[in-house]
């Protein structure tokens, strides 16, 4: 037997997930910041709650991507494959949850479907979501959160906003009906262009005049101002007066990267008010999150990092009866975070380890001296093995650890240690206070 | 339909989520101190991957307790049951990987095993592993790591020591064959007595003269000195050499918790050298864990909270050459060490907010103060539906948020905000940097 991982999974090595865990845990420090709660829904959910979410008017061709299992007991279970119906289900099962619930949860999610670039069959989800309240506060908050959690990460976006009532008044102004297949077909707009979107429309069946009059809504540059003038139906206005009364919040609150954007879509059917989506302003990233060549943009590729919107149905459906429960949320994309930025690091680290320790043969005296550059929260590893210098050195250098510590006798009687720099080779014999005063200041 | 969870699973709800982050921050920042890399292997494995543990000698019961499910390739998999499975396999995929290779992984497991109190069909494991080195430095690093751990946790525990070879000493000069029989009463001591073990040793045919001449080394406070004055055959000798050579390294590495146990046994069948297991002194925790009445204890109750040893033989044997992969692991018990905490703390939060803004009609400008607080670190959360006095503070304490910050339009006439500490009713008027001050002296 020749081990291998499983077909569509893959091992998130050291230096991937040195880069995750950063992610995440800037993630989690700005959620929680911002009042939200954790929250861990079990990976095996019973299958029949994972198909109840297709029965409400989903795409069911997802069936199928379900990964099934039984237990002993051969009861039908499944593997989540989004956290929004976990949540949905967690809700049910807690009807005396206090509202608003805030809530984070960022976990693996799996789906059996076909295996492309950058498309695996277990992947991390993080989302953040606030249950029960219409109040567009949530949504400002949630704004609020793209910029601030960017920002940590010293990402440079833009965050595009609009509003589907908006768009489904456009479209009932154009007087069209399937008000959902020509949403999916605007969505396309960042990749296909205005001559494609109008040409898969006009497969859809929509006329010329109708695709042209969503043309002079949609259109680059377009200011709510403008719209407010053009637009005329009341779904579409009270879209514009949400715009209006979320971008007030947003100033208040200090928001200036959130844009207005007409064209921005979102594919998927289940939102009900507010869609926002967050794209890298320029990168020489590889393309492994979904691309938006916006208008905007004018061109210029960008990837979407993160994005979300109001679905003020789905809970209430999915409970099934005729309690409405509104939500709002986010969702960042791992991966496309990561590439991100990986795209700004000069280097890959094997390990978070800072300094390296080599005795020479001083393994006594060197042990004390680790135990007091790791008490100090110094991340310290030592050569348990007695390996010679050059060895040590090439170990080091292979996990790209940025600093050795030689500790040898001559050194050790002069109470001194000497520490070199892997990038550029420069040595300096230090005392061990030297040495945790010089990482000190670093921090 | 009645939504539920699946059988055997459950929500890890915010306030058992918020001791989890915090036990789970505090172990990966030891880790990593330690020159520990983060690495994760992905939660579906080839069954016959998983399946090759049991080929290898263990258990084969436990096979029935694998997850079984199959792709749309009609593939043959299983959800991974351990964490150190998944190790041996990577460590195989990747031949070239630099030596010692320390990691630490933190992820859920799964067991279709039958459910009782405290044993669930998803769990978390946490463990750490040094792998490619015989070296005791390596076994003495994570006896260091687990004292430092338990203080940062402030959990006062003792860190029992023994080796699997001085107790194969112990028991080839009591003329045992069958040694891996008699360990497994051995680890009984503890919840049995030696009137107990001395039974089982009976039913598994061992005579009289045996069970006598393992007590005479098996025995409460015998120390390594009088041991090596009593074994005589090779095996035991080289047990307590390591022994002492260990707790040489340890007293240099400051780790006074570690003491030296003869009758700490561990039951699993891969250890062949160290073993180590880590005892609450005293708790009223409700016995979640594996419970010791330890003979040094002198039947006081203590939880398990960690364990691990030396397992040389088992990556070897899984790659199924003649390669040996000398490792040394610990893994450490989440679920009891949760229990641990609680039981200290008075208090269990539903949310990390630390202080709740309630706006009296001073909305917009409540968005500005919140702002503040959260840029300053303060996890803070507000009002999002202008509810009234008394269901905002009905809110903040149903959630556990220890302080509410009151902005009325007479408050913010003086530049003044009213801040209430939930426990005590006590409340003051004061400035926004006030309060922000406030905050950062307690950090």
């Amino acid at each position: 037997m020749k081990p291998q991982t499983a077909k569509g999974v893959k091992d998130v090595v050291p230096e991937e997930k040195i880069i995750q865990n950063k992610v995440v845990g800037t993630l989690k420090e700005v959620f929680e910041t911002y009042g939200f709660a954790p929250l861990e829904t079990p990976i095996i959910e019973r299958y029949e709650t994972l198909a109840a979410k297709f029965a409400a008017g989903e795409d069911s061709d997802a069936l199928k991507e379900i990964f099934k299992l039984t237990d002993q007991g051969k009861r039908k279970l499944g593997l989540r494959f989004d956290l929004t119906v976990p949540l949905a289900r967690y809700i049910a099962t807690n009807p005396t949850l206090k509202m608003p619930f805030k809530r984070y949860e960022i976990g693996s999610v799996f789906r059996d479907g076909p295996i492309k670039a950058g498309r695996l069959r277990q992947f991390w989800q993080c989302d953040v979501d606030t249950i029960g309240t219409s109040s567009l506060l949530a949504d400002a908050e949630l704004i609020s959160i793209l910029q601030t959690a960017f920002n940590k990460l010293k990402l440079d976006v833009v965050i595009l906003v609009n509003n589907r009532k908006l768009l489904n008044g456009i479209l009932e102004q154009a007087g069209i009906q399937k008000k959902e297949e020509a949403i999916i077909a605007i969505d396309k707009l960042d990749k296909i262009g205005v001559r494609g979107v109008s040409e898969e429309l006009k497969g859809k069946g929509f006329n010329a005049k109708q695709i042209k009059t969503i043309f002079t809504f949609v259109k680059e540059g377009i200011t709510l101002k403008e719209l407010k003038i053009k637009v005329k139906n009341a779904e579409g206005l009270e879209g514009i007066k949400e715009l209006e009364e979320l971008f007030g919040y947003l100033r208040k609150m200090g928001v200036k990267k959130a844009k207005f954007e007409v064209s921005l879509a979102r594919g998927l059917a289940y939102y009900t008010g507010m869609v926002c989506e967050v794209f890298l302003k320029s990168t020489k990233a590889k393309p492994l999150g979904r691309q938006r060549k916006s208008l905007l943009a004018k061109g210029k590729m960008q990837s979407s990092l993160a994005a979300g919107g109001r679905w003020d149905q789905m809970i209430g459906q999915f409970l099934g009866g005729n309690r409405e429960v509104p939500a709002v949320g986010i969702s960042f994309g791992l991966v496309p975070m990561m590439e991100a930025l990986k795209e700004k690091e000069e280097f890959m680290e094997k390990t978070p380890t800072q300094i390296y320790v080599i005795p020479i043969k001083t393994t006594k005296e060197s042990l004390e001296i680790v135990e007091k550059l790791r008490g100090a929260g110094i991340k310290t590893d030592f050569d348990l093995n007695g390996k010679g210098m050059s060895k040590n050195l090439q170990y080091a250098n292979a996990l790209g650890i940025p600093n050795v510590l030689i500790i040898g006798k001559k050194e050790l009687q002069k109470k001194k240690v000497l520490l070199r720099d892997m990038k550029t080779g420069t040595e300096s014999l230090l005392t061990v206070k030297q040495v945790i005063d010089k990482w000190m200041q670093k921090k």
